[in-house]
């Protein structure tokens, strides 16, 4: 399939009076169980899911690229319509917004650790002994003391070792090199510049954690820290622009709601459960004209192994995804950002179960919603950038591209 | 699909106490038989390769691309990962890899072939009526009496009028056009550079062709010489750098050999038989974690159109397949470089069977190692350049994209 890229949509999208929900399981596609050789939504009890399977066109999306594991960000941008190996975040910047900082475009963020060295400075553990998120916390409202001339600093606990670090101030720059070496026995890096643009910014880095140092000395086993991933929030098209749509994000997480306003959509308030977000959705339903709705629980299911539990989220989505398709949107796109197979405890690199309802779709002969079935799904096999630009279409969004 | 590039590879790649190999059938693919309507994979008795297959995730691999035929070059450049239309091999260095001759990186290579001239100097027969090896070996050995100050030469027969010409010297380029016109009544060519930087070396050269020319004045047919694809030896990133493996090829014949070279590999010394490159990769199975095994005998009897000999050759390949799994390497890739139907005794652009055998891989539907059971694969068809980064992630070898 040719890439759909932002300058096309940008040229071929047009308004409509037709709306659009991207329903999100997280982590949604899974493996067989080693003793059934059924996968969790072959597992799963889901008639719903497969009554609108029936309804839909099916396929699998490729995230990244074959045998690439996403990240959340690049899973999520990908079906925003954004290619993941263009659009790159800063590691920095992912881990303020997943702890809901809010970051100015001028700032620049960077992803702290705490870590243990000995006597002579090398690192003997680059997580210091992960220490409770409550010593860290303690560690980090010390940092805070520290006063650097011409930068105003934030520090941020996150959890366990890490901590977030933001530097505001005029002319701030991202090129400015990790310290952390990602190897024991070295010692830590000082603050450098990659570039000539990064040496003053990289100066102020080295007066804090200057100051970071001696305030840790005696602070063991976190008596030193590491810094990455300096990073600036990019500025990016935003969706209103490219695709002309007025978009909002239903998604309790900070991390995901980062990821939709990065795009320019409205984080709109919503509570953590599955009926709050159908609930905020209704709502809002005249307001905007799509809809981004993320599930979490299918991927910290997935993520911790728990196969069961994995079934069991799957059931619940599939007890609400009938008021999905009660509010009639024009195109109905489920699918997940990533696999999480319960079996492997992980993220994973497998195409992602993914069906479009519309009253436009060819006929399918998927009538079940599983890694099995949807093998014969009309959509084959193609890369998640390519959902949103698919159902562009089907929303009647996209106008002729030639004469 | 995204393609994967080897910047992105590099970035992804990691150590792990895992092995893949990668089981080369040349030539494997076919087309069915005008009599029976069966290929020849669909004819022959293979059932320990069709039990692989139902262990496997399979599909069909595109080398290069879509109704591009491959030389054996690019098909296997492919499945390493390198994709084969950004990686050239110039044609002198793939001949003298043929030959197994030791090219320095400082070296150009040219491909040679005898011609027939008439008594104007017009070429007659581009291949000299397709002089006896024997004849040829004759007229190498003059050439080989030749001197040219400034630079050494190497003349090496290859086969009936094919020979290969080796520069070695200092600050030599191959900036240097084709002497061969590619048409019959035309003269051939003088050396000319393509470049500035090529010029000293167009001029050696021409003073080798001088003598060359008049030493075969009275050697009708072969009574003149062309020369093409002056290369040198490319420099690339190598399969231990970016993939972060220990790779080896079992390779019998100097080509494969030598374009396993040019990736890293380390070509193990191995006999000619399938039962010695079993044995040379039981040999070194604790030394290496990637193993290239090449099979050679199924393309010859591709490329000579005999269909019984490539059936029985198939065979030959499922009796030893179970010597491989019992290895029990946690990749085993099983395809070809391209396709050889023996209808057309000739390489083929068609997709070419693919099955990869893993503990982390989704259920998938064949049950036989065939072109007609695999069009049910997961996998679909896919470029083959994407197979090794399957092979990584199902491996375990890929870390996360982005976070």
């Amino acid at each position: 399939m040719v890439a759909m890229e932002l300058d096309l949509g940008r040229e071929l999208a047009r308004e409509a009076d037709t709306k659009i929900v991207l329903f999100v399981m997280d982590g949604l596609g899974g493996l067989p169980h080693h003793e059934t050789g059924r996968t969790e939504l072959e597992t799963a009890y889901i008639p719903h899911l497969d009554r609108v399977a029936k309804e839909s066109v099916c396929g699998f999306t490729v995230p990244v690229g074959p045998g690439i594991t996403p990240g959340s960000g690049p899973g999520h941008l990908a079906l925003f319509g954004y290619d993941p190996l263009k659009f790159n975040i800063g590691r920095g910047v992912l881990e303020a917004m997943g702890i809901d900082f809010d970051l100015r475009p001028s700032d620049v963020a960077a992803r702290g650790n705490f870590c243990s060295v000995d006597e002579t400075g090398r690192i003997i553990d680059r997580r210091a002994r992960r220490i409770s998120t409550e010593d860290s916390g303690r560690l980090v409202a010390g940092l805070r003391d520290m006063r650097v001339d011409g930068v105003q600093l934030f520090v941020e606990p996150v959890r366990e070792h890490r901590f977030v670090l933001v530097l505001r101030g005029d002319r701030l720059s991202d090129a400015v090199a990790d310290t952390d070496p990602q190897a024991e026995g070295a010692e830590p890096l000082l603050p450098r510049a990659t570039s000539a643009e990064g040496e003053a910014t990289a100066a102020l880095v080295a007066k804090w954690v200057d100051q970071a140092r001696k305030y840790l000395a005696d602070k063991a086993p976190a008596n030193m820290l590491l810094l990455r991933g300096f990073a600036k929030r990019p500025d990016w098209p935003s969706m209103p622009d490219v695709f002309k749509l007025r978009p909002a994000a239903v998604a309790h997480y900070p991390m995901y709601r980062g990821l939709a306003k990065l795009v320019g959509m409205e984080a709109l308030p919503v509570g953590q459960a599955l009926e709050d977000s159908i609930a905020t959705l209704r709502e809002n339903w005249g307001r905007f004209d799509f809809f981004f709705v993320h599930y979490k629980y299918t991927d910290t299911a997935g993520e911790d192994g728990d196969f069961d539990r994995k079934v069991a989220k799957l059931e619940e989505v599939n007890e609400a995804i009938d008021s999905l398709v009660e509010l009639e949107p024009d195109v109905l796109m489920v699918t997940g950002d990533h696999s999480t197979p319960a079996t492997m405890a992980a993220h994973s690199w497998h195409p992602v179960p993914f069906m479009l309802r519309s009253k436009l779709g060819r006929a399918d002969p998927c009538t079940m919603f599983n890694e099995v079935e949807l093998q014969q799904g009309l959509l084959g096999t193609f890369p998640a950038k390519e959902a949103l630009p698919l159902a562009m279409a089907h929303a009647g969004r996209f106008r002729k591209y030639g004469a």
